[in-house]
């Protein structure tokens, strides 16, 4: 019986590329819990996900969708650079990785973030980078990734 | 005179955007002074610069030549990520900022980050960001960045 379900939590739990459709299930919404995004028309929304679209397989934005509800719970982004050094090397950036709070302990941020790591490593990066709160780092020791530097910025607006 | 000294200064080390003929002008050596970059064949820094080139503004590389010894002193990079949050906002990623050990005193990085913050904000970019060490962060505060978070690595190889 465990199998049985483990096997169902896994195919309710699936993760899969975001789709233009996701706009309606909530995909903003959820980002809404990471900071602030705005009133997005349908219009903005499509067009960017044909720029992002349109880089193929090196910028890629992942979901969980709730089967069962229809809603996205779970989201994370991955985009590949291209350098000169290490050999003309590939490094992934994830970005933008959220769980909805109500989805909380199902283990959605480590599938997400395992999905977008697979796809730097595929894609033949030599290593996967993110930033972070120093309250998620161990939830990001967890997914295998160690603290390395520190992330500088500088804002526009 | 001091005038006239700043702007011939000014005049001979200007940023500029990579070219492909940079690569007989030391600019993989000094990328090894960042890290390990490797033997890259004529042919595969002309295919990674076109792949780069192919994104347009979105992924820029500078450098700063030195016109009388022809020799790279200086480079940089930034591209820019597309995201839905921000009302579909836009965030500027610098990597791979470097500067010769024997041209340090002469305000190059400052000049490449400034370069690149620059390009990232005509870009339509909310922010800037970048990972360093501790050791630079004093650095990047004087180009007028701040610490925010930390950045975690995962390594394939």
């Amino acid at each position: 019986m465990e199998n049985a379900n483990s096997s169902k939590e896994e195919e309710k739990f699936r993760v899969r590329k975001l789709e233009l459709s996701d706009k309606s299930k909530g995909f903003l919404e959820l980002l809404q819990q990471l900071t602030v995004c705005g009133s997005v028309s349908d219009k903005e929304f499509e067009d960017r996900f044909k720029e992002i679209s349109s880089y193929g397989d090196d910028h890629l934005v992942c979901v969980i969708e709730d089967d069962s509800s229809g809603k996205i719970l779970a989201t994370g982004s991955v985009f590949i650079e291209k350098k000169f050094l290490r050999n003309c090397g590939k490094v992934g950036h994830i970005e933008d990785v959220v769980v909805d709070g109500n989805a909380r302990g199902l283990q959605l941020g480590k599938k997400i973030v395992g999905f977008l790591s697979d796809h730097a490593h595929s894609m033949g990066c030599y290593k996967v980078i993110l930033d972070c709160s120093v309250d998620n780092k161990g939830f990001y020791e967890k997914c295998g990734f160690k603290q390395k530097e520190i992330q500088m910025v500088k804002y526009f607006v």
